[in-house]
């Protein structure tokens, strides 16, 4: 069940500087910056040929990102994302093994516009996860 | 220059139990484990449609991760590792623009027997690089 690696979420205090860093240290196409409000973040993407990195920035009060920066003053590696073809299957499977799913549970439109869920890290070594569904 | 994403490297402290949970939790394939006592530790692969996942867990006195799972026990997000062409050209690449690599500065040879460099996460926001030469 589980796809493609989606992304790996970086949070970064310096969005504009992480970003020439990437392309003046390693020749990366890096693009946006998009402003997310909803989410409370502002990305930009580093394009690999095989999937692309998230620099997350916080956006207003209450970014899902500020605890972790918080934590992390110089940024860190924040997340990572897998496709899934079925969301709600994917969920149910997690949940039948006992993993725990962040917030209610139902799964709510992503920074791409796509159904996403996140997952405990505690039940993945410390790794948080988000799951995107691909039709 | 930067390439593919090679593999995103995730420690845990118990590889079965972490190769068990995304079997179940996911369906993932995961192959291994491969001890490699020159590194200092054992792997698992996660294999993914575009990528893997590298789950390291401590191996011997001098493992290079044991002093990350002291500060993280669950385990954690530990580096993620791009791919060049020509890991001396992206290192004077890095040098000059002000990245630090680290150890001597020589390329080592890594898990996949290729020329690895890691490159200091203070210069990328917190987050541990390496490089892998692929020819």
């Amino acid at each position: 069940m589980i796809g493609r690696l989606n992304h790996v979420a970086i949070a970064v205090p310096d969005l504009g500087a992480a970003a020439e860093r990437y392309r003046s240290a390693f020749g990366a196409t890096v693009t946006g910056p998009d402003a997310l409000p909803e989410h409370g973040v502002t990305v930009m993407f580093i394009e690999l040929p095989n999937t692309k990195i998230e620099l997350l920035a916080p956006l207003g009060a209450d970014s899902p990102i500020a605890a972790f920066l918080a934590r992390n003053p110089a940024g860190g590696m924040h997340h990572v994302c897998y496709e899934v073809d079925d969301i709600l299957a994917a969920r149910d499977r997690l949940l039948a093994t006992g993993a725990r799913v962040l917030g209610t549970g139902e799964p709510k439109t992503g920074a791409h516009g796509r159904p996403v869920l996140f997952l405990h890290p505690k039940d993945f070594d410390g790794t948080l996860i988000e799951l995107e569904e691909v039709a």
